[in-house]
């Protein structure tokens, strides 16, 4: 294995540790706006004039990207090197798009390949159900599809088709809705159930191993529904999206199955076969397609040496710095578009299952802050909600807008001189320069401190190429700020330990365990 | 106006500064269990064993209490003082919910009175249309109803909505299913329109003062589409829940008004008409009346002197402790019940919004961190998700867990010998363990340092009367927090400058400020 190092060891570690946050108050103006501009793929910009940083600070971060080598270590990775150490695996998502071209080749096998022919497979199964000749057992067309999964299986997922569903709508594009399945509650499965017709109804079961509780629970309670309706055949009503191992592989239970392998991590797997069955049925092989594309864009991007010009790097520094220098413990994900209202949900999976953890590649204790809290909502929900902290609060918080110049349906009728479009972009815009500038007030509760630093996400339209673009923009800063802290980013130990204690709670006779035993009488399980 | 103490200020507080978490590894056990459960109301009971608190720490924070007059303050409030100093109100939305009985008398107006018979009012209007008494105007039933709000017209009301509908459904009560638009992006609106046939469908446009931006625009383009059906009646299918002396009120423009008043702060306004109506019209009034019953239940705990049985304002300051003495930043609400999906965000901006800020009601500085920032999804998921930085990142963050013994809905059929609400309790009792006792691996990468604290609420199911509880808990312990560092919970100056700047963004001729204008190009305004 080779030692990486970890950015307190810079050299010039030192130096930035002494930075204080700039006075955006004063350093905030138009040049700056126009100045720091980077192109972050599929046409997005990523802003940065609000970020609290000044161009020292910056240079400084830079001097660490290039002692730490992160995107030496990014061209590593994507060359198929065992970057998931503790479980001895490569890291391919890069390689389910195409970037880098013909890298993902190992002993033998082209990875690249292999993932290419998963979507050929399930670009023509998607093409047989919407065209209808593919069909329920009853031979009714299907419309609804449905995801039972979990975690990463559910929620980049989900993100994604919420994302493009009325954008695939306003196109004629959406020929299957999509609904999804995931928590062990069993309320969440009758739930959908329920608004759900079995015999026109497509299920996708996403496991990786086929062994996942909550979604082999969720499959059982479907089938029990399926096999309620009178000449139904459950089997023509799933299909596996799951490694070629596993017990579901190819099993005669499902119409078909389509594969993932273990180089492809739940959470970075909304551009494998987990997110790309569901959403080329409902949205079209093309959409999906385009939201590769733009992926693709942003990975090749993140490729640049220079920091000034590689947006996912930039983000990822910058980050760091509010976390360890400034010492922010959370920030915020704030998009002014609908239609990502769960995007904010995935990029927390993806951010704090990735690096929320507190031991480096070496072993090593890391004794600085590692990965933060990600939270956020729409805006301008988030305005009528907890932007009063944001503004007022004694925390600073930093925050990562995203925007888009245009609307992804119509219509949008004007109302009192303007459109509900522009009323958006003018709120993300006041919003920006609020936080930043702050305004005194003689009343003390109508004081804005100002000073509260802000990036911007900015685009022509949240198309499937933006989209796919905004995805891996953000997977790779995540894999960047990995790199800075000398985190595997793409394991996650932490989840084990509850699912030990949970198989104790269910053993036969209930837990032997007094303080469990305890909590479980509490929940009237015992 | 009274001067009020702080926290920070008490005789207790040099104490509790020096307190330090307790080891939760060796102090967690069954006793402690079984010992720390308090009654939260409506049959929830209060579970904070696995707090990192001792005793001792709990006897100061029981002196502050006193010392700072929590309960006395709630009084007050109940009562009719002006406790929204800045607002010069009344908070009063405890007499939505009848308690105490008689209090909210002022000037000759009985407050209580008035919310009644606004209640009576929508509940009769809720039973035309369940019944098919009050219908659309080309003669259809009504069955669908879509409230357009946002903020606290849109979070509280949407999240009690969800936190029923299957429930409701299972019971045969759900006559009329519920959506909610609230975003000003036009793609929000669009969305909810697609699915919605114009003639079957009631809107309830929620704005206190009637002149919410968001809300206008969005009632302009559900009345353009309206519009474009023939035969319509747009004031057919159109009521408003506004104040009396609003542009809204008694409108011809409307089916009908319904009331709330200036007393009635919209994070607080779920239980009065702003909620009430929706979920009246959806779930039948005598769910309504539950959630009241749960509601009033859980206020008439928080009278309680005793910290001991007084589970909110015990919850209130163990989460003080944990922000100012702890130094924890952060809290995740974490219901193990999928109904509660939107739970989490409705405490958003119940907590953010009420003390997410840094001056007190004597207009003095709070040098002390105030409210959290709070986040949450519903487990199982959020296992799957960002449990990884709860178990093993660098900060610790307070965990607030919410659970149940029963389902809302059937079935939950057997599989791999047990249920699946059994596997959804056992994870949760699981957590709570692995967070506090954590376990040893030789491997640092596996290791679990454990310390991390939780509390749990926990009823029999979620019926109206729990949800009601759940609800009134948490306002009552955002409220004794607000008491705790002297700040008034019950304003939102925070969110002026962003709209103030807004304006300038929509003025003819573009922002004159050039930064706003340099953002105002980027998103394509200028």
């Amino acid at each position: 294995m080779n030692a990486y190092s970890r950015i307190d060891r810079c050299r010039a570690w030192p130096a930035l540790k002494a930075k204080q946050a700039e006075n955006l108050r004063l350093a905030l103006g138009p040049e700056r706006v126009s100045r720091r501009l980077v192109p972050a793929g599929a046409g997005l910009r990523y802003s940065w004039g609000a970020m609290d940083v000044d161009d020292e600070t910056v240079t400084l971060l830079a001097d660490a990207a290039n002692e730490l080598g992160l995107v030496a270590q990014y061209r590593e990775l994507a060359s198929g090197a065992v970057m998931n150490s503790g479980e001895r695996r490569m890291v391919l998502h890069h390689a389910l798009r195409g970037q880098p071209a013909g890298a993902a080749v190992k002993d033998g096998r082209d990875f690249r390949a292999f993932y290419e022919a998963q979507r050929a497979r399930f670009s023509a199964f998607a093409d047989a159900v919407r065209s209808g000749a593919i069909r329920g057992s009853t031979g009714k067309r299907f419309t609804r599809v449905v995801q039972i999964g979990i975690g990463g299986s559910d929620l980049g997922p989900r993100a994604l088709y919420l994302a493009l569903e009325q954008w695939a709508r306003q196109r004629g594009e959406l020929a299957v809705r999509a609904s999804f399945i995931s928590n062990v509650d069993p309320d969440d499965a009758n739930a959908v159930l329920a608004d759900t017709d079995p015999e026109t109804t497509l299920f996708i079961l996403v496991s990786k191993s086929g062994t996942t509780q909550e979604t082999l629970a969720n499959e059982a309670l479907v089938k029990s529904r399926l096999g309620s309706v009178p000449g139904m055949d459950a089997s023509k009503h799933l299909v596996a999206v799951t490694s070629e191992t596993s017990p579901l592989a190819g099993n005669p239970g499902y119409l078909d199955s389509f594969f993932i392998d273990d180089y492809i991590g739940g959470r970075y797997s909304a551009t494998s076969a987990v997110g790309g069955v569901i959403l080329s049925v409902a949205l079209g092989p093309k959409t999906f397609s385009a939201i590769l594309e733009g992926a693709a864009d942003a990975d090749a991007l993140a490729m640049e040496p220079d920091i000034l010009k590689n947006a996912a790097m930039l983000d990822a520094l910058l980050g760091v710095f509010q976390r360890d220098v400034l010492g922010r413990p959370a920030t915020a994900v704030l998009p002014y578009s609908q239609a990502l209202s769960r995007f904010p949900a995935h990029l927390q999976q993806l951010d704090m299952e990735s690096n929320g953890k507190s031991v480096d590649r070496s072993a090593g204790r890391v004794d600085i802050p590692t990965g933060p809290i990600v939270f956020g909502e729409p805006g301008t929900n988030g305005q009528h909600s907890f932007y009063q902290l944001l503004h007022q609060g004694t925390d600073v918080v930093p925050l990562q807008f995203i925007g888009f110049e245009e609307n992804q349906t119509a219509p949008d009728p004007q109302f009192e001189g303007s459109t509900a479009r522009r009323k958006l972009n003018a709120n993300l815009v006041a919003q920006i320069v609020a936080f930043a500038k702050g305004q005194d007030d003689q009343d003390p509760n109508r004081n804005f401190p100002g000073g509260r630093p802000s990036t911007l996400l900015v685009g022509k339209m949240l198309d499937p190429a933006a989209l796919g673009a905004l995805l891996a923009h953000y997977e790779n800063k995540v894999m960047f700020q990995g790199f800075c802290w000398n985190l595997n980013s793409f394991d996650q130990e932490g989840v084990q330990l509850g699912k030990v204690l949970t198989k104790k709670v269910l053993a036969d006779g209930g837990p032997a365990d007094p303080t469990l035993a305890a909590y479980a009488r509490l929940l009237g399980l015992s």
